[in-house]
């Protein structure tokens, strides 16, 4: 990519093996993924341009010395970020904040559209697929790169469980695998929010219940009628604007989750910063009642002592000055004795 | 409160039953609340004045003919809000959502920071302690009515869990609380974010193990030294300012998460929505790779057909027009094969 609307299919320096850690893959199937469009709408002008491209699934052609669990011949996927595999992230199984990967298609890594990559980190990264490369599976393999297993973290984030009602905001193909697995993990009830007749189709036939095609306001009222008044226990945002991200906080039901796949649109902001990182944020008026029940042992048991945050005792008469005690941090917490 | 920096103790009319589920119950401990500090602060003037305090515990002087659980006599605790207890949100644990609770202080009902208080919901809302009204716990006790059971709602939704860091943003209360919480929880490295040196002493005897009295970016370089470089797994953000929020984002490890319970500057606001309905939000770039391992059996066994998001097929030299179609909505996914 050369800049906005400007895609070109040129010749390049062949792909070739660096590190000994690395596999060289030679594409058979890639895609075009939503996020691409991002540049292809705003990359300023580059006269040496950008490779493109992180989907993709092809045979090894060599692997570098280290290589342990890839050979040459293996038809293997590759997810849209490359891991080592063994550091304390990818352990968690949170590979796309592995300390030792990175991204296709930057520096003197290969993009996915094109004929050959050079893969690091090939053991930790790739999987051997035992099928032929032209079985008809191919298509929903390829997903797996990045769209489906995309579509599945926003379900997973937004905690889809059986019997639960999930919303999906975007009909794109990450929202269109959002609904095939809110349906995976049982949700009862999945709404899709989208606008695109093909689109709509496609979600039902992947297992969507209701579809919501108003926008702004009047699909949150939509969404809430839906859902008996109360919302969605757990809505996938997979568009990424701030302002699909507003709409998904809207249907969402008290005491719900949104998991958000879609890219956001700035990066150092309070919606930028957790999503780049894969923190997710919770909380809110603390369920006391319940709280009573779960903490009233431990503080009968002797095994909490929080009332010692009370480092000032007065009457009634003293709650004023206890205002002002706690204002000018004098005090921690007042408590008043009748 | 009359009004910002002038709180008054006045005679009102007295508290009396009012609906058949309600409870009468005379004060004997009562605390001021740091959220009570934000109208102290910026309260307009008002000439009728604002009853003030929804932290208390007292003794049952009446109840409605409804009431079943509660009895004139009892020593009653009440969380901060009043909750019906049957609702579906309250049977969920999430009691602070009730739909048919409310807050102590507004309209007909008073509040804690006086002798008497009609509790409505009161089957719900209270709990009966078998403990005399001058036991040496009662400090301890009157903190579950808010300031400990928000530590523990930040511990809780900061997923807290037996060997993880915490880092606990502010050192105010509910902060401290928070330190218990996350202790009592099982964390094993607990940082306090804060700098009073009489909340950092107590703070270190409830189980803080290192101290931050750096602020800004320097607190969280410091929070990195203290955690290999990689964050806190669970950050308790206790404070509420933007800033504070930005500082628990930013001190907290990939993959971890953010407990909220510091009362957001605004109500509708991307930080503002989710937490007056205690909504979580979590997701980011998907570890597609540990996707894969989980969902290929699925599409092997042709259980989903995500493939089917591919509604258009090319070879390398369609790629540039296959950008262009899914700008324009003309395709969904476009499918690259070599």
């Amino acid at each position: 990519m050369f800049g906005a609307n400007d895609v070109r299919v040129e010749d390049v320096p062949d792909a070739r093996l660096i590190e000994a850690s690395d596999a060289l893959v030679r594409v058979t199937r890639a895609a075009i993924c939503g996020s691409d469009l991002w540049p292809y709408n705003q990359m300023e002008h580059s006269d040496t341009g950008r490779r493109m491209g992180h989907e993709f699934i092809g045979i090894v052609d060599a692997v570098g010395a280290d290589v342990r669990t890839i050979s040459a011949g293996d038809l293997v996927i590759s997810p849209f970020l490359w891991s080592d595999g063994t550091c304390v992230f990818c352990k968690e199984g949170m590979q796309s904040e592995c300390l030792h990967g990175g991204r296709y298609g930057s520096d003197d890594v290969d993009g996915g559209q094109g004929e050959a990559v050079r893969v690091p980190q090939a053991d930790g990264t790739l999987v051997v697929l035992q099928v032929g490369d032209d079985d008809a599976l191919m298509p929903s393999l390829l997903t797996l790169t990045d769209v489906m297993g995309t579509g599945h973290h926003a379900a997973v984030t937004a905690t889809v469980a059986p019997g639960k009602t999930a919303a999906v905001v975007g009909d794109g193909a990450v929202g269109l695998c959002g609904v095939i697995a809110a349906k995976r993990l049982g949700a009862e009830q999945i709404i899709l929010l989208g606008r695109h007749p093909d689109r709509i189709t496609l979600a039902k036939e992947f297992g969507a219940t209701d579809i919501v095609s108003e926008r702004g306001d009047e699909a949150v009222e939509r969404v809430r009628e839906l859902t008996g008044g109360l919302g969605a226990h757990s809505v996938l945002e997979c568009v990424g604007h701030d302002q699909a991200v507003v709409t998904a906080l809207e249907v969402a039901r008290p005491g719900g989750a949104v998991g958000r796949v879609g890219v956001p649109q700035s990066d150092d902001t309070l919606t930028g910063i957790p999503f780049w990182k894969n923190v997710s944020i919770g909380g809110g008026p603390a369920p006391a009642r319940a709280y009573i029940d779960e903490l009233l042992p431990d503080v009968l048991e002797g095994r909490i002592e929080p009332g010692r945050v009370f480092d000032r005792v007065g009457t009634l008469d003293d709650v004023p000055d206890g205002y002002r005690a706690m204002n000018d941090r004098e005090a921690i917490k007042v408590m008043i004795g009748f």
